[in-house]
C-alpha cells in the first residue's frame, strides 16, 4: 500500500479504512486525498469484503480506477524500447511480479498476448507494487505477426530462454529492442522463437535450470540498461 | 515437480501418483525408483491431504526428506563466496524464491536468521524449485555478531539497500563477499547496516521505488558472477 501511494496515489479512487485506524493512516489519508481520491472509514466487515475472500490486509483497503489497455498500434507508433512482449505467463503474481521489474529497469510498455497470457487482474496490480500505474500495456491477439511487424519497423527481437544461443552479456543493445518471455512452463514457443532474429540466455551458474520469469526479465532488462548507460557515457 | 525431480530426485521420500495416472507420470516414477524414493499409487483424498489444503497439484505430489539445517560454524568453516545472509524476510515464497534466484547465480551458502526470517517451509521448498537441495542453510541467532564473526575471516560484508550510497556495478568483488538482504517491508536494519562495510543500491531506471527481494538479490548476485568472470578471464 505505502508503495502504490508513493508510486501513484492518483490511481486510488477510494481508500478504505477500518474504524478505529484512522490515525495510524493519517499519512495515507493525505496522500490520496492530495491526489482527489475519496476516503471512506468502514467496518471490519465492509473490509474483509473489499479485500477479496480470503485475502490479507492490515485494516487497509484501496479500490483503484479500471485498468485501461493501451491501443497496440498507439503504443507501437511511440516506439518504446525496450518493449516487452508477454506471451504466455498464467499466474498473476507473475506477471505483477514482471511489471514490477521491469518498470524498474525502465521498461515503459509492455504487450501481452490476448489468448495466452493472464490479464492484468487485481493480483497482478498488488504484485506489481504500483509499477502498473507507469506502464502502457497493449494486448495483441497475433504474437507472431505484431513481432513481424515490430522487426518491420526496426526493431531486434530478442527471445529469453534457457536454451538461448546468445548470452545476454553479448547481446547487440545498440538497436531498438523487443524482448520476448514465455510461459513458466514451457517457456517461448517454437513459432515465436523462429520469429525471433536472438534466443537468448542468462549463463545459470549453479544446477537449477532456470529462473523465475519475472528474475530472468529483470536480469536480462537490468543488464541491457547497464550497457546502454556504458555506451551513453561513452565507453566502449 | 519437473523441476525438483531434474535438480534433486534423491530427496524425494515417496512420490504419490494418483490412481490411473501412473502411465502419465512414467518418467518422474523411473527418476524417483533410480534414487531409491518410494512411489505410491493413491486415490483422489488421499492425494488432496498429501497435499495440504488448498493447495493445487496436478495429479502428483511428493513428499520430501525432512530439511536439514547446517552447522552455522561449519559453513562459515568452508569459507563459501559469496555467502548470503537473509535477516527478516516473512514470506516463505519469498525465501524460495530468493534460493532459487541465489543457486542459479552460483551461490552455495545462506545463513538466515532464526528469529527474524521464515523457516525453510514446505512452501518455501516449493517456491526454490528443487534449489534448496544444493545449498546449505544455516540459521544464526545473532546476525550482527554472525557479520563481525565473517568480517574477521576477512569477508566484506553489503548490505542490498535502495538507500545504498554504493552502486552494484561499482561494488570491488575481489575479496570475499557477504551480501546482506532484510525483509521486504523495512530493508536490512540501521544495525545491520552500521556492521555492514558497505550498502550497496541497485540503480532504479524507473518510477517503482524498489524490488521484490529475490528479483534485487538476482541482480546483485549475478552482477557479482558476471564481474568475477571477466576477471578470471583477465579482462579488467
Amino acid at each position: 500500500m505505502r508503495e502504490l501511494l508513493a508510486a501513484a496515489p492518483a490511481v486510488v479512487r477510494t481508500l478504505n479504512i477500518r474504524r478505529g485506524d484512522e490515525r495510524r493512516f493519517a499519512r495515507e489519508v493525505e496522500q490520496v486525498r492530495a491526489a482527489r481520491g475519496a476516503v471512506a472509514v468502514v467496518d471490519d466487515a465492509a473490509l474483509e469484503r473489499l479485500a477479496g475472500r480470503g485475502a490479507r490486509h492490515q485494516g487497509i483497503v484501496a479500490t483503484i480506477s479500471h485498468f485501461h489497455y493501451a491501443d497496440l498500434d498507439e503504443l507501437i507508433q511511440q516506439r518504446p524500447d525496450p518493449l516487452v512482449v508477454i506471451d504466455g505467463v498464467t499466474d498473476p503474481r507473475n506477471l505483477g511480479a514482471l511489471m514490477r521489474s521491469a518498470e524498474g529497469a525502465g521498461v515503459r510498455a509492455l504487450v501481452i498476448a490476448r489468448d495466452r497470457t493472464v490479464a492484468v487482474t487485481p493480483a497482478a496490480v498488488k504484485t506489481s507494487a504500483g509499477a502498473w500505474a507507469h506502464l502502457s500495456i497493449a494486448q495483441c491477439g497475433n504474437v507472431v505477426r505484431t513481432l513481424e511487424q515490430l522487426k518491420e519497423r526496426g526493431y531486434w527481437v530478442a527471445a529469453l530462454a534457457p536454451q538461448g544461443t546468445v548470452s545476454i552479456y553479448d547481446l547487440d543493445v545498440t538497436r531498438p529492442l523487443v524482448l520476448v518471455l514465455g510461459s513458466e512452463d514451457q517457456g517461448v514457443r517454437p513459432l515465436v522463437r523462429k520469429t525471433s532474429d536472438f534466443i537468448v540466455n542468462i549463463p545459470m551458474r549453479g544446477r537449477v535450470a532456470s529462473l523465475n520469469v519475472s528474475v530472468a526479465a529483470a536480469i536480462a532488462l537490468f543488464e541491457v540498461a547497464r550497457r546502454r548507460g556504458l555506451a551513453s557515457r561513452g565507453t566502449p
